[in-house]
């Protein structure tokens, strides 16, 4: 690997991002807690906020929009304590592995009023072209749409 | 209005739809009934039950594939009684009006066990060739796809 | 009715509350565009966010948690333009009419960057003990919870 | 362990369940493929199938009903192929592993129309009593709610 590759892959490895989520009613099951699917959307959220703060020069949407997209192809969640309707969750964010087609994030939520860990997980992506219905080198990507 | 086409017309607005549709734990919220957003959702099982019911050539499913969408132009609905978990819900599905764009469905919903009236409203749509990002005329396209 | 009574319905119908929401990449369907029921997520943003304002010295969030419940009883929208992941909407919202036992509220959605109107509707509302089950008077429910 | 509470739990990790769900319009993403966190949802409704399958004396709606609930401690799901609009997902459950107050479910989700593998993982549940807010046995709660 180039020295610059090293390089970009190491300033993405350092990046460590806090986004904040504020529970909705309509989040909260029957059970007055925060329905288990919906922690998927929050670290969802961790994610937009990370590549977002990373590709200025061309923020996540516009990524979309060009149909470029970040399938997920696992996920685990260990869930430590439940957020109820009006938390504003924290979320931390950071990418633990990059690997060709593939790069893992690890997300830690956090109740904010306390900092108390809600749930933490870690969220395997690839990069899809879906123009042309392929997966993309993760660092050729990012090295091409990074400031 | 041609003859064919006069019959076209009352034959879309003779059709009866019943779908039914199960009550997920998730669709309740901290109140323990149906959060209001999920009767869209519920709605739409209907909507899809009926075209698919109709264009039996080409399932609603192919027709999402080729690009072909429904977007929903207005929507009213009158909240009666409160669905819970479990419930199966029977959806009642009529079309009431035909435009030249767009065309509007009458929909009940009711709660199986005891088919007390849950929720009840109109739902105007649009069909969009969203290859060619462009309003089809509603009877246009019900005479290409229908057997 | 009591002057008071005048004093608060006024102060209440006076309120215009502005909240913003961010479009999710998971609120957008196969068509690329905002899914219809989501709108009624945002709706019941701006809702929030309105008693938030107004019942400072008792948070939202603390009412629903003492089992008070707001179940909606009607709600039409009508949709002009379609938002896209990743817009900011402006959700600006009144209360337009204060019954007995139900109030009125009237939403406006803006796409934020240029504020074209995206959606636009009306909202019934009811207050309801969930301990007791029983709904409660407007006025009533205001007056003993504001400032 | 007394040789009834070992045949219960044999009972209950003998059962193979199946259940069928249909990917609506609103589950896909503008990536055209179901959202992950919607497999979530298909992965409960394979597990609230089998806990009706197995308690036929008291639906699993009438469990939550009496405040019965099943929070998830743990998830983790593989993604191997995207499910899209239309699809019947045909949810395969499993009780694996069930300790004092957990227990663990192993859920393959397959297309129906080729039985293609879309998604498998585990699901770690508690079940809760709400109304005294505390734990139960897993054993226990299955002893005092079979036929």
């Amino acid at each position: 690997m180039s020295s610059s590759r090293e390089e970009l892959k190491k300033k993405l490895m350092d990046i460590e991002d806090t986004a904040e989520v504020t529970v909705r009613f309509s989040d909260v099951d029957a059970g007055g807690i925060v329905h288990f699917r919906n922690y998927l959307i929050y670290l969802d959220d961790g994610f937009v906020h990370l590549i977002n703060f990373f590709t200025c020069n061309a923020p996540f949407k516009d990524l979309v929009h060009r149909e470029i997209f970040f399938p997920v192809r696992k996920v685990d969640i260990a869930y430590e304590h439940s957020a109820i309707f009006g938390d504003i969750i924290v979320v931390k964010s950071k990418i633990v592995h990059i690997g060709n087609t593939s790069f893992t994030f690890y997300h830690e939520m956090f109740r904010k009023e306390n900092m108390q860990l809600l749930a933490k997980g870690n969220c395997v992506r690839l990069i899809v072209d879906g123009k042309q219905s392929k997966l993309l080198n993760i660092l050729d990507f990012f090295s091409s749409c990074m400031l």
